[in-house]
């Protein structure tokens, strides 16, 4: 009998008996040793591997202990029956690992995921300064937050950081005029999550939801996966075209404060008007606020939620953008109609969540280390900002610049429309710039080709250069 | 025009300007102000209200910017038509604030959350004890992931923490003989979210699962939010009955190792089994191997998943209960087959999770804390345990002891099998002592009567009086 065990290793005797069981536990699942063999006596064992007599009975214990082998008094040690047909189950089925499949919803390849290239200049979209965020006082924070008391407050069926809801409801009402109580936030890991339970709570198979086109394919894909069936509705510059809008909607996707990707705040009329289109088709609007903590004009960008007086409009918003996509936290501000049921999904998927970062935020929030850290990033964006318009006006003959008051991307679209932005994209690349086309946002229509260009991700210093380079992506042929 | 301004309390010019705002905005959404009403001169309103004339201007502007006033050059300033149209639909529906219901598996109470009462002996299941944990090197270890190239890394998509994964697969090597490498280890927010994605992947409408009766009717909730029709199949002392099963299951969830409540060990026979049948039936077997790490006896429980050889077995695990919940981290390592489905659910519902929790904790592990905890918080647990069983066996002609050899918690079953648990737990807690009654972690069969014991919340010391008292509301009427 072959028995594979390795014991070259120095390990101490804990490990060799670990060794000697698995060997052995081996063998009689691949069917090596089959249920009625006689293993070989503990001293025989112990001699030819070179190991103590009482590690090998420590192995065979083990093993007789979990039904593998059974001692029979003055007969030796035999591999039990059991064992047998465990083995000889197995054993024939041994090519089928892997034959349980997924639901034909997830049988997609996954993204690919690529780790950032440092050597190109950066203007992907989506992603925030980490240079600019207050760590030391996180740090502080954070480190506060892990005592004794607090990590006994963490169970099952909590309701999370009440101080937290309560910093988030004042933060809303300040800064985004949203009506909302502690009572009325509800956290999450993120603003993915807050949809996904969103999505739980109000889409049933084959319902129908309409979403921005083109718009964000990760919460579109979330959709998906709920098997919902998502309509595509066409964006121009005042937003969402809610006459576009299909009649068999029950829920509707937007961003309107920043429309993503392109940027284009959504009017007040097409806010009135998809409020009211929600009332008369007994809709649900779930406005999703990602970015729209920088804002760069007067001009307010006030959030459906503030207008809606139905009780129509779900509101989500996040920290991802306006602090670090590692804290992993949002929110979601229901309907009270629909708060009971968020809570629940929420509490069945992930409980209350981290209470130790929940409550560092709460106390970052309340100490004003958030307002101020939105002001300080909000004048550094909008230089970064200025530089990118500046340098996209330069190449106004190609490109047009889409009106946007807030967040950390612009878009140009091309003049000219049957530009290929995704060529464009890869001369920027091989000139060093990383950049997106904004018709990789497009979903069910011809794409309008275009470019996102965001500056979260890209020092001022680097920007000039970036653009010029980009500007001879957009030129050459 | 009555404007409901209070500017009593002393504020800032910029806050005198948000209440402005906000008074008029109301004004015009209630109906107050109606579309073409003329609004007071700002000089005018700036008297009124005693602020500079500025501040009402600024005001102004921003109504103006939103759409909901217009100023006509030399004739003043109006509320916009566009107002009108929005005030005009709200007004009219303001009742019905309330209106959106989730869909209806959510329409439930949702469970009451009452927090613990401290004047009780808490004989609570489910729950380490906080005051195990080595909370000074977990704030070390946090603080030190909290730097910026970490912060930096969070994004979107990533794959989270690979070296967690690999520690993971480390530590279920040696300690529970899983077979995993770290690619096959998929970090989530608690085993909850483990068995969210499990179920999101496999679980289709009416898909029929199979899970333990008694069992955990927080993922039996969960589960049946993803609209699974739910099996409830016999638990005896070898565990589930593996021949009970419905023929028509395509997944059973299962506690082996420490079956939830009643703390009963699967037999061998009934694993190999339960593995042959979910080949048979062409079934995925989702193993819950939550509190095994406090092991007792000599006798190893070995996961099914080290038993299984035909990819069948989706092994899920937690730090919740070997740590703290507060962690909020599990994993799931399934057969390489949903790998790639897995790993995209997480990625759609909360991207890679928490990464400063996720490289605390791989460092935990890689320093040997994890292990060291275990070692010593099993020592103080055996000698919890051994009170309560000490006292358990003076109740021996009431109560039989539930074979168990791992965990934070054992089970008796009253012989009379006609004793209502619910009434001795009222009792006990009327004595000052917090237990749980088995009857309620029945789904669908006559309950068994019995009590669920835990030690993860009380001292040694407090143990005896508790179970004298315990013992008291169990022998009176």
């Amino acid at each position: 009998m072959d028995l594979h065990v390795t014991l070259e290793t120095p390990g101490d005797s804990d490990t060799r008996v670990v060794r000697i069981y698995h060997a052995l536990r081996e063998a009689v699942l691949d069917g090596r040793l089959a249920g009625g063999d006689r293993v070989p006596a503990t001293r025989d064992l112990a001699r030819q591997l070179g190991v103590a007599r009482g590690t090998v009975t420590a192995a065979y214990d083990r093993l007789t202990a979990e039904g593998f082998l059974e001692a029979r008094p003055g007969a030796g040690t035999y591999v039990a029956d059991v064992a047998l047909e465990a083995s000889a189950g197995t054993r024939r089925r041994r090519a089928r690992v892997g034959a349980v499949r997924p639901l034909p919803l997830w049988e997609t390849e996954p993204g690919a995921w690529a780790p950032r290239d440092r050597r190109l200049h950066d203007l992907s979209i989506g992603l925030p300064d980490p240079a600019l965020f207050p760590l030391e006082v996180w740090r502080r924070l954070v480190s506060a937050q892990l005592r004794r008391s607090r990590m006994e407050e963490a169970t099952y069926g909590g309701r999370g950081s009440f101080r937290l809801q309560h910093e988030i409801a004042r933060l809303l009402g300040l800064a985004r005029s949203v009506v909302a109580s502690a009572d009325d936030v509800v956290v999450t890991a993120g603003a993915q999550q807050a949809i996904d339970l969103v999505a739980r709570v109000l889409v049933a198979p084959r319902t129908v939801v309409a979403v921005e086109d083109p718009g964000y394919a990760a919460v579109h894909r979330l959709l998906e996966t709920h098997r919902a069936v998502l309509r595509g509705v066409p964006v121009d510059d005042e937003g969402l075209v809610v006459d576009a809008l299909p009649a068999d909607a029950r829920l509707v996707y937007v961003t309107p404060s920043h429309q993503f990707p392109t940027g284009v705040p959504m009017s007040l009329a097409r806010r009135t008007a998809l409020l009211r289109w929600a009332v008369d088709h007994d809709a649900v609007v779930v406005e999703d606020d990602y970015d729209s903590e920088y804002r760069y004009s007067r001009q307010p960008v006030e959030p459906l939620q503030s207008l809606d007086r139905d009780g129509r409009v779900v509101y989500v918003g996040t920290f991802s953008k306006s602090l670090l996509p590692a804290l992993r936290i949002g929110f979601v501000v229901p309907p009270r109609s629909l708060l009971p049921a968020l809570r629940e999904a929420k509490r069945v998927t992930t409980w209350e969540g981290d209470l130790t970062t929940q409550g560092a935020l709460a106390e970052f929030l309340a100490e004003g280390h958030h307002a101020a850290h939105v002001r300080r990033a909000t004048r550094v964006y909008r230089e970064r900002r200025d530089l990118v318009l500046t340098a996209l006006a330069e190449l106004h003959d190609v490109l047009t610049v889409m009106p946007s008051v807030a967040g950390l991307h612009v878009c140009a679209r091309f003049r000219d429309e049957t530009v290929d932005d995704r060529d464009v994209v890869r001369r920027a690349a091989r000139r060093g710039v990383r950049v997106e086309a904004l018709s990789g946002h497009h979903r069910d229509r011809p794409p309008r080709p275009g470019l996102a260009i965001g500056f979260g991700g890209i020092g001022a210093d680097e920007i000039p250069d970036a653009m010029n380079r980009l500007g001879g992506a957009v030129r050459s042929e």
